[in-house]
């Protein structure tokens, strides 16, 4: 029979701790570096409105910039004592600058301390995500032009059906991605705002500025309303998860095309061996074993929406506990999605094709339709040309004439990648990360 | 024993047709008007390139608008022995025009005809979901400015602790339908994008001009690469889904909390009396089963993503039969979402809030804060005022000062509400809805 | 700009009527001959403690003996102004019998009246998807044993690895439904419990006696704690739902396999000519639609657990209308499930497989091990055997000898079909529907 | 821009085994024990069928027994460049027996052990979270009993509704847990089958005997079919998830209740002054901390199947790396779900109740659905008396009569506490937890 809690040999007190504080230190490593650079603007506020002495807000900069420092270094870390990351850039402060250091909590709480850290962290988050998707975005617009010319089979229900060819494969995961970021830049705006000052949900007495705040921090606008700003913990976890959703779908989706296509039965591409798995008796055996972690892996990153929302859901408005737990799904979910950019960047830039495919009679079918549209335009009725295709396959007198003359937008002979590319330039034209770059490097410099 | 299919005393044959065309012909009423509006088209576009006479479009372009009123009068119907919409279309074509009636089908494929369907379906189901949420957002904001001084417990965890006001709490959920509108402009973006000329996802040899469709139907650009065209089936249903749910997220949100506060513990509000059921003999019974309804409704909506990903997930590229079913739960969707949309927008018109919430002594503890922080400003360390608020407090000796002083932007007594308006109207600018009733305009007239 | 309901040339309180009915009348047809039953369990027991005289008990049961035969050919019908089930059947009583209709509500409330026509029908339908699993399980052990002896490539990673067989494969998915059928009988046994006499959650003043409707009815026991009997709302549908998703889980996997095999790329089955569709021009291309969309369907299903409980999380305990909108999305997922089920059976029925696909030289290597083994087993060192066969291979010599001599549990030679079978019976017999089947029988016969 | 991968400064390679790695090595550590009792069954196997000496056996067992001890003692480490827990094993037997420890791989497969060890894992863990739900159950029965006799208001629709006691409230989340049972019974079972032998998912050609590994493991059966052996690979941990989940919800409704009725504007429950935070300022400030991350946990566990049905869901059969992902959100499941039980079980042991709810008139009303059957019971006619209740209330005049009798099955006067009890005995009891000690001790002694 399991043991009771309180009949263990231990303080239950501790269990209790242990069971409250959870994985919040890993997770509060996340936001060091963002939590100084609130703080650096929090205080600089401080000052204008008279809360703060000039001579205090410059000594505990330049506390706060050691720090930063500290964080960028990697060298930053949690005391195995202190609570989070609050307390001990806290501790921090206070051991240098004696009692000053705990003026960097007037006039807000932890609330918004924190609503405000997620904030920062996740766009720095989302602009590295877009840079990683540009990447590739970049390989699969080099591979479709690269390809541009060799044929290989279009499917319909996982049957032979027309001719298509890999600069269409390679150039429909670009566009795709293109798409993608429509959905990261709606996440990038809704994060781009400012819920300093929000205090615990309803506001603070204190004479704040936030449009200051907004601006040090390089936020777009703030979260107005400061029941919101405090709403906006879930949400915006939940609605950023829905960009890298599409984005994890996208690339799950590459992966299954290419591990398929990998199999001997398709035999259409020769992923770089370094990220197969083999075995030395079946020499042929090539386990993409990176690609179906990839696969894995954004299919796991679909599935954070839903495990955010239940979290979330059907709470009343007010902070709850409850939202500490989404940090342990939402902050490490940024390096796994970047991770399998990387390393789908990395294959596609290796990946070769067989140029070789419809040599096989197997996909001779499939040029019957356009067969039958030749015949047509040279004025056979289309029903007579339809018939004789159709006889000449079932007899096998029906030799394909594999030159394929498509030339409207966005087929084989007219791929247009070059409007896929501004498409995919004016979108990330529209994040303007120039902003926020130079605010912080305002901040800490 | 359960009956096996191929011994019960009817044609193996029906059951099979039955189960494959299951609801399509119901979902397809949904996409008669915007078939007909892509074979205008598409027509138009065939006779610039010579597949078609002049006088052909003519008396075709003439028909299919008969066809588009009989849909607007909600006339249109689908015969009983007829497959789907479009053979319907066909049908009433050949019946006036004879064989010429087929030749709409020239140079597409059934699957680039469904997917302009469903785009124009959704991009103009996304523009009156749009203008719902402004409905609902004009409320909000009209509420939270009329009842901006009145006041009303703040909770964190549930309990009572600050001072909010109604103000406040309308508000939030304007400014979070402002944000939300962000993932509807993305989902819009991604829609409004022209698959046709994709054919069964592998293009034509016909010398389509898809430029020159994108125009007709007021596309923003189209789906370029044709591979990528017919890889949008079930992700666009997707990605909006992802946008419906940020609405639907919001909207459940606002019944949660309308619902409990509408609970004798709390009596914050009161309902409109069309909107509650009750009992005659517990008069004070007022159940909220509109607002229930909304936030089940808006719940089940937060599903769809997941619901259309686990259909969609780990197929390989290329048109399945899947993708239809898709259809079942994506079409009803935004008509469920409306209704909750209208409902609510309903409800919060006509509701009212308690005024005098705050008599009951229960709520007098979370004015302490705001006592400690004006003892403070007047000069008493933090500290002592802090011991002697908590102290009075214990011995009952502490009368809250109920006047309320927050200046900052989006507290109390600073909404911002203006501004939360104008993100609101510069977001919806961004939509440029003209663009696409223009071109609709000019196809039927 | 979208209409405001209230200023809408219509009633508003049709409109709330309309949003609050809902699909509810549609809903109910499912639940109407549970409801009669329920009836008559019910005033049985008013009559045993004294709240009926045993001639109105006689009246009412023959009359409601009636409508369950009404409703058993499909005539019954709730009529237009008649807001649900229980009204339609008490207005069908009242009209026969005048006010004594009324008195078959005494004792119990909406809450418990539906809770056990939930139950009723969910456990009729239990029963339904239990005999259709047996139906496609004898299917594919009648395939497995025919096929017992035909080999097909085994893969890992979709690459081809070792020698399997269509009787392995058959079998293998028997086996997950006997699996499954644990889930199912789990289920069962939460469904197959009395919630009669809960009334709204909170029991009854009157001395109900429902010890009595729980034998009359075939439960296997009552929901003991009336609280409980009302928070099993939803719990139940989400708990059947998972049940369900298992066994749809299992069908969509087969549906995979089956498409991808049926793929040129594999050939390895032909499926029944009138579960394809295919193209006159394309000979060769047979698209498994209904496969697809036995798929589709299973794989909706599998998303119907989540959406239960996105729309029943994190509300308090006691009743609330959103519980309503759960029907809508349960009551008709059986079907969908028994549908999917009749159809697998059909095609596995009727399924044809490739008897030669060994004969191309691309399956050869995976016999490679198997020559290992025989080497070592015959004496020669294992690393020489694994290093001669690696070099054969590689030089084109390797002579495959494609007897297969695997003699243990559960492999090629010996598949354990009768041992699956057992299993699967006792599971089977483990439900004991007879006893439901005769408490039905003795209730309206 | 972001870095490519392959422009970085550190070997390309080193990053695709840091990916394809990833957390294994931790992940393995849950596996380590289970790993060395498959060996020690798998070779005691071997050597009944000639494939291995009794005095390598003998060693093997001697050794593989020190390294159980190992793990027992928390001492097992996966040593820095070795991959997984196998290997690990295996260095650690050649270390001590040279070439000899190599021979625990003879007749089985990285993917049959891999199984076999989550199957082990699995069953104990499946205990180890029964009897930690009996923990919770029986303090929820006692509390049951012990409040069986104080009122408190029942809610619909969260308004006051119906008289309700805490006996009942208590009682209600015993009997769920009692029907969770049967979901971890059916995951039980189907987790205590024997997947070694089925090597790769293929079989194997030595003449291994299944039958004994699963009676020297404890198994109930053997999964007969290696194909489906390999299959069940995601579905059992998608089926084990859906019962963990079952209770996560049971949980989860459970702390949600809890945190309302502590609000100040409930103030029905008193928690344990350990499991809330406070605030000094605020006296009567009591955050349920300990209850809102219980409730977080268990909906975040509640999200798990769906999370494993994408990774899972639409591929085909046989072995994927994608699988091994599952893992990383499978194993530490557990521990999760048996902390929220353990807390959960400490908090109801410590909670009080406030047994003077009933005082506070805003309840009265629920008393007059009582008074009307009492009127009617004692002849007046229901319509006069329910007439007369109503008045009475709108006038003010109505004056409870608080006595309680319900005496049916379930209800207040009633609990059936001891029926539920004898369930839930039952169900336990078909659990057979002893086969597996008694197997699992007589390995290792």
């Amino acid at each position: 029979m399991a043991n009771k809690l309180w009949e263990k040999n231990f303080e239950v007190n501790k269990e209790i701790e242990r069971f409250t504080v959870g994985r919040d230190r890993e997770m509060d490593m996340y936001l060091a570096k963002y939590d100084v650079l609130g703080s650096m603007a929090h205080i600089t506020m401080l000052e204008s409105i008279g809360l703060l002495g000039k001579d205090e807000l410059g000594q505990l900069l330049a506390e706060l910039k050691n720090i930063y420092k500290t964080c960028e270094r990697g060298e930053f870390v949690i005391e195995d004592d202190v609570e989070d990351v609050h307390s001990q850039v806290e501790m921090l402060l206070t051991r240098k600058l004696g009692d000053m250091g705990k003026k960097i909590h007037s006039g807000r709480s932890r609330n918004d301390q924190v609503l405000v850290d997620l904030k920062l962290f996740t766009r720095h988050e989302l602009k590295d995500i877009v840079e990683n998707v540009k990447v590739l975005f970049d390989e699969l617009i080099d591979k479709s032009n690269k390809y541009r010319n060799v044929l290989m089979p279009g499917y319909t229900h996982l049957q032979v059906a027309m001719p298509s060819s890999f600069g269409l494969w390679f150039g429909a995961y670009a566009e795709s991605l293109a798409d993608d970021m429509q959905f990261l830049l709606a996440a990038y705006r809704i994060t781009n705002r400012n819920p300093l000052g929000s205090a615990a949900g309803y506001g603070s007495s204190f004479p704040l500025n936030r449009t200051m705040t907004t601006e040090l921090l390089g936020f777009d606008t703030m979260n107005y309303n400061v029941v919101y700003a405090q709403m906006g913990r879930g949400k915006m976890e939940r609605n950023v998860a829905f960009a890298l959703a599409t984005v994890a779908g996208t690339v799950a989706k590459l992966a299954f095309d290419a591990c398929m296509f990998n199999s001997q039965n398709f035999s259409f591409v020769k992923l770089p061996k370094e990220c197969t798995t083999g075995s030395s008796i079946m020499p042929h055996k090539k386990n993409p074993d990176v690609f179906e972690l990839i696969r894995a892996k954004s299919n796991k990153l679909q599935g954070l929406p839903q495990q955010i929302m239940l979290m979330m859901n059907n709470l009343p408005s007010g902070y709850f506990r409850d939202l500490q737990m989404i940090k342990e799904v939402f902050l490490p979910a940024f390096e796994e999605l970047k991770d399998c950019l990387q390393m789908a960047a990395y294959i596609i830039n290796r990946m070769e094709v067989n140029e070789r495919i419809l040599e096989n009679s197997m996909y001779d079918a499939m040029f019957s339709v356009e067969e039958v549209n030749r015949l047509a335009a040279n004025g056979m009725p289309f029903r007579d040309a339809y018939k004789k295709v159709g006889l000449d396959i079932e007899e096998g007198n029906f030799v394909p004439d594999k030159n394929i003359h498509h030339t409207h937008e966005g087929s084989i002979g007219n791929l247009c990648n070059d409007r896929i590319q501004a498409l995919m330039e004016h979108t990330i034209s529209e994040f303007d990360f120039e902003k926020i770059t130079n605010a912080e490097k305002t901040l800490i410099e």
